[in-house]
């Protein structure tokens, strides 16, 4: 979803750095220090306005959460609210999802997001998508031992091919649900902004979990 | 499905010996001996009335078929088509698929196709799906090297439990179809009797095509 931009956008980014990080910094950003707290890190890749995240940092407070996002105008309606809520365990990185070696040391998240991901549906476009084997190497370095990946979408093509680009990639598969909100295993999800909506039309929702196999 | 008894079965299955294999002769068959040709073999564990089966024999000369069934009736109704057919590539298994072991040599299937199993919802009968793990094990022995798994079905919470199985076992997805029928991607697909009645139903048919992963 693109945003319409945001003249207040780059004030507010400027404004406030204790928040959030931006791609231009690209150091490796010292997170434990970032946060009140040292406690395992999950982020989300792509977290639009910022619902989700927010939601589940407020649920989970014994976890760190880093919301990554490209877009200008979304990085600032996050932030924007992350400044009412001033969650200490929220942190914003302003950046490119394909760049996540450049902010984050290996090894050191327990949990990666993909929620309703750019599906990219032209063959052409495949390695764009965040379920592509590049992406997945990405996952892979950042990931530790335990760590997982969580992917919803409701676009039937990219999570047909997410499945198998995870199976082949040499992911294992630990949980698919093919219509999550009719799903009685399922007691506790957050909605993304997307999720609310397109639920709303009574499309189905899928999510998959998964962990890379250890050599 | 289970079918009504049909009088006609006993006698039919006596007197057609060339066309059918009973599990009471147990002893490992020798498939090459009762085909026309030797040619790679592909079974369907779970033949119903046989539709499926006997459209892949037509369709596909230079391969061989065995139609696994465990119900009489069922048995009966493949056997009556097959006796009309002659199909020089057909063959019949009235056996129970958990058994499949004790009539097949190790790796001399080249496709088990699995097209519409019972689901078994309840989890106290998790170890009757024919996606269990004690089945895959069975499948890893009988399948040659290029072997690979066919599954359909328009169960969603058989689907949802089976990729986690496989992918659990090792199995390598190669193919995911979340609605087989209006898949752009899928230009050949032979029908079950099952197959034909959902699909006039609206009810989307799922499948998934997938390799164990060699050592």
């Amino acid at each position: 979803m693109r945003l319409r931009n945001k003249p207040w956008a780059k004030t507010l980014i400027a404004q406030n750095p204790q928040w959030l990080v931006e791609a231009k910094d690209r150091t490796q950003i010292e997170w434990d220090q970032r946060f009140q707290k040292r406690q395992p890190l999950h982020i989300e890749v792509g977290s639009g306005k910022g619902q989700f995240v927010i939601q589940m940092a407020q649920a989970f407070p014994e976890i760190n959460f880093v919301a990554v996002e490209v877009q200008e105008a979304a990085v600032a309606m996050i932030l924007k609210k992350q400044v009412a809520l001033q969650l200490p365990n929220l942190q914003i990185l302003y950046a490119n999802g394909a760049e996540l070696t450049d902010f984050f040391m290996p090894h050191t998240i327990a949990t990666i997001y993909l929620n309703f991901s750019d599906p990219w549906p032209k063959t052409r476009h495949e390695k764009r998508r965040l379920t592509y084997r590049s992406f997945l190497k990405q996952y892979q370095t950042l990931l530790d031992v335990e760590g997982r990946i969580e992917f919803k979408t409701d676009n039937r093509g990219l999570f047909e091919y997410s499945l198998v680009s995870f199976s082949q990639y040499g992911l294992i598969l630990d949980f698919v649900s093919l219509d999550l909100h009719h799903d009685t295993r399922v007691t506790f999800n957050i909605e993304t902004e997307y999720e609310t909506k397109f639920t709303q039309k009574g499309q189905p929702i899928y999510q998959v979990k998964a962990h890379f196999k250890q050599d």
